[in-house]
């Protein structure tokens, strides 16, 4: 075993981040050691790089970043039981306390005292990572590293596509980001018998058309809401997947809500915004559920049904391959919008 | 049978109201003539009558106002089929149009072409009114008529409290104007095992201490939110019951609404209002109802069931009765908040 | 138009039936007059037709049978207010009274005192029926009537497979009847990762494959419950949807059900059965859920929804197109089972 | 620290149990060594003292047994971190394999590979017990022993009778021992409008009474079913919530349970019984919930609430407290069902 690996690091509190030789991190008592084999990159992890405001308020430099990865355990601390060296595994990012209110009652995703790795604990740009036993996740043995990656963004799209029913309804998904890509094939693999689409972004655009949304608009060329109310015989959507946090896009999102309907907000605004709660929430009757992280484990046995029996395809959603040392100019295609999902492999 | 009744109408575009002597309606097709024996004045008559912007946009003059009642059927429209002469009856306030998609699966409250006796059709500030025999809720016989009549305000009280389990939860009412009092008893009735309220006024802040709530609290002279958060070890409360349509109550309700917790909204603020989406309801895993009318006749069961079992006594929240004579004196009452429901004798 | 239509009557109370004319009945106030274009056979009509132990209780002869339909409004009753002349319908069959407890808490599905169309009021297996204004189904007027017709049952199928969430889970489908085929297609379109179906009369284990069911096993022959635990890694499946009414198949559902699953039960027993509730239900921490008729109107949105999107093609379930005047052939089919659904077509 | 401890211990598969002297145990790692100080008797104690069929086919003598205590952690094995001494702690008695498919979704009342205390593996009716760390339940510091002892079955209470909503629902509890007439507290604190309670044993059906039944029926000497229709005017009960076992019971509950109702069944018939599925459940519309044990720690946290907030007052139901020593005497109390629970001191 060497004694130093390469990691992508943010060396300190400015943007930017710099490949360099580490040493490689021991497993405390029960943790494992994770070689990793893929690693995919997130929007937070641009907001890392790029040090915006939430980053320089979070991330304590220097500081591997990066969370999203599947890899090969090589070595377990003391006390642990349920690993072995070889599995092959990718891992719930949100390490949690396990003994507030929140975790002791089925919503560990909203544990009040969170860490997560490659925010609050070194991350996975890394040949080699450590996280807690009891955050791995088995892989199926035949499952491509790079799709084991991005379990971790498609189990927030299975959160916020499955927290309410999908089968026989309409569907509108605001924002075409990779988790947003990833909710189409989700709800079309969920019943949903019409999928729409909105984003600004042409690149985006075209794969959700890919994806197979039924129908995707672009409301800087379209008067969208027009267009959906048409397309519903006047009804609006049954349900709301709000993936951007763009205050246009929830208000055009809410606006074609059917009275009765369901939103699942998982885009975050980047702060308050005007929001019409009389017309937009309580005349309609409608329901809103904010959605953070991951449902433990339920989301990560959906996300495996899901792309076990083929029901949805994420291999479009990836539309860049990169090796490790590349990781500046996936940032950059992240940033432009100009892809699907990037992922760096070791 | 007279001729001639006695109405509140509200005559024109401006504000207040006359008494006056008008026709006695007649019962249409599929509607009953109702002798009304009590009816009591909702927030909205108070619009109706001070003539706001959304009084000034809505109501036609000239009017009868009033839709909260009980009363006697006295005669019956033609292919009525389920009343007779006699019956002692309530009504559902919204008349709906039944073949919408909302009225067809079971969410007739968010009716998209609803009409509101009082509002959109002549209403009960008078001695008879005409409702559609749909509309019409049987009453128990010993149930008192003023009691009766604030069945429909207190079953917008009962599709909040009960838009998710209260049993063993914390529950927070923010404002006590009547409807925030009924979610008072209806929470402790349903086996809250906390119930804290805030109001402003000291009239109903008095009332929610007699009606029973564990703490009541004056945001203007407490820090609310600590407090609450005190009495809560720090979590929170498990439920918001959002009653005050008030900006800064809605604020303070979602910051001691614990992570994983449930907002249920009937309050309607004037206005667009400043909100953190991000912080108020995503990163909190909320979940948020709003509230219109009453599930229809759910909601009246439930009711009847919570009135005539005695698990909640509305009888202190109706502090002032009055002849229908008087309704001057009953809207002045509401507008500056010094009582709790305000009964119409006739 | 004429004054004798064509109808299939049961005459007397034995078994057997015959095509006869008779008068064409008017419509009566909230009625429709409805021409019929296209009628499908239910296991309810076999009984009458054979003439069992629970249609000579409850079938009244002489008696028109029948109650799947599709057909043209052609003369409306006083009052009628929703349909015209000329509109293509189906109809939901259970006539409700409207004012029950069930009725009235968007339950009438299971109203106390409900009139069937074909069983307890003339049924459908004529060249006109009349039926109430409001158990009349618009349908698209590009939906070909045999589909149209089968709407009904499918509306069962729909009821017991949507009763909880497929997404992502293992369905066995035990029986596959017409409904029991149109649930495996339902489940498929609803998302289930994995659908299994048990039968035991070859033509219908060859429809169950043909329809896209993951695993088909015929218990005469297989060890049926030790397949279904290989295949769903020991754990059993999520979801039973019971469509047998056969002892020996409840068992084996319940046997192969996961700890804390769901099974929603259509088929109906002959007669009372042992059953184990500690082992098949309490240790399980199952849940069960009776299925009668369709949630109206909801049931019938999402089936719009499921043929309209073309998530569900049940183009293949219908294996059989007579006239109505073959309808003896029809009932011979059904009865031993070799067939999927059977249309008559006027 | 003493060597021995005093134990119930069965000592062969045989009828009886002897107090003894044993060694005291060493917790191991991540075990917590607790010092008893109130224990209280189970049913299935009695099963054990007893030697019926289930406990020969479980029990492995010699084994110290019972399982509801509360104590005080007296030492702690290698690797706890949640725990310390001195701590007042009851105990979930299922200890789970934490890894299968039902720990990890949530549902580790049904854990696949359960080790219960005082079943499977050393009890409580002894001066020290060792638990699992991560199933201690630390008690407020002011609650009684005997109390906190009860929690368990009361969480099995809780368990069954939180399982829908009772707010202003009508509710039948068959079966009036310890956890029944738990149940029915429980019930009425829910907000149930009207709690009918069954029982045959005549000291029960006091107890019942004093609880607060609405109405209390002995079904060997009145029709009960007749007088539970009357008493919900013809509509029949909301929810069941069985308790007894007993198979007679059954079919009476799901006799008088209304269309749509729920019914939870905790009771566990002693063998497979005849059950009329048809009319029992699926005409009914009827949802049924199997329940075991309790949902952690959602129940818990539930029956903490009830419990403190004074909701519920289980002091009526202790009936007998006894010394350990005189084991014998609560073994025959709760045989006879001449008690209601009954505990023992240290």
């Amino acid at each position: 075993m060497p004694e130093k690996m390469k990691a992508v690091v943010k060396p300190e509190a400015a943007p930017g981040a710099e490949l360099t030789l580490v040493d490689i991190p021991e497993p405390g008592p029960g943790e494992a050691l994770v070689k990793v084999r893929a690693t995919s990159i997130c929007g937070t992890d641009v907001h890392i790089y790029e040090w915006d405001p939430w980053a320089a308020s979070r991330i304590k430099p220097p500081m591997i970043f990066g969370h999203e990865f599947a890899g090969e355990v090589v070595e377990l601390g003391e006390g642990t039981t349920t690993l072995k060296a070889g599995d092959y595994v990718s891992a719930e990012t949100h390490v949690v306390c396990g003994v507030c209110h929140q975790c002791r009652s089925g919503n560990s995703h909203i544990c009040k005292d969170v860490s997560i790795i490659g925010v609050d604990r070194p991350g996975v740009f890394a040949e080699y990572v450590t996280i807690p036993e009891c955050n791995a996740w088995r892989n199926p043995p035949d499952l491509p590293p790079d799709i084991a990656s991005v379990q971790e963004p498609f189990g927030n799209a299975v959160h916020t596509a499955l927290s309410t029913e999908l089968v026989a309804k309409t569907v509108l998904v605001t924002g075409c980001g990779p988790i947003g890509l990833m909710a189409i094939g989700i709800a079309k693999a969920a019943g949903a018998s019409l999928v729409i689409a909105t984003e600004v972004v042409p690149y985006r655009l075209e794969l959700a058309r890919r994806i197979g949304a039924h129908l995707v608009l672009n409301p800087k060329t379209t008067d969208a809401t027009t267009e959906i109310r048409t397309f519903t015989n006047g009804l609006g959507v049954d349900v709301l997947l709000e993936m951007s946090g763009n205050p246009s896009a929830i208000h055009e999102g809410f606006s074609v809500l059917k009275r009765g309907g369901f939103a699942a907000l998982l885009g975050l605004p980047s702060r308050p915004m005007e929001f019409d709660l009389a017309n937009e929430i309580i005349f309609k009757g409608a329901t809103v559920y904010g959605v953070t992280g991951r449902k433990v484990w339920q989301t990560w046995y959906q996300t495996r049904a899901l792309l076990s029996s083929g029901a949805v395809d994420v291999g479009p959603i990836i539309t860049h391959r990169l090796p490790l040392e590349e990781f500046v100019q996936g940032m950059e295609l992240m940033a432009r919008g100009e892809c699907g999902k990037v992922v760096l492999s070791l």
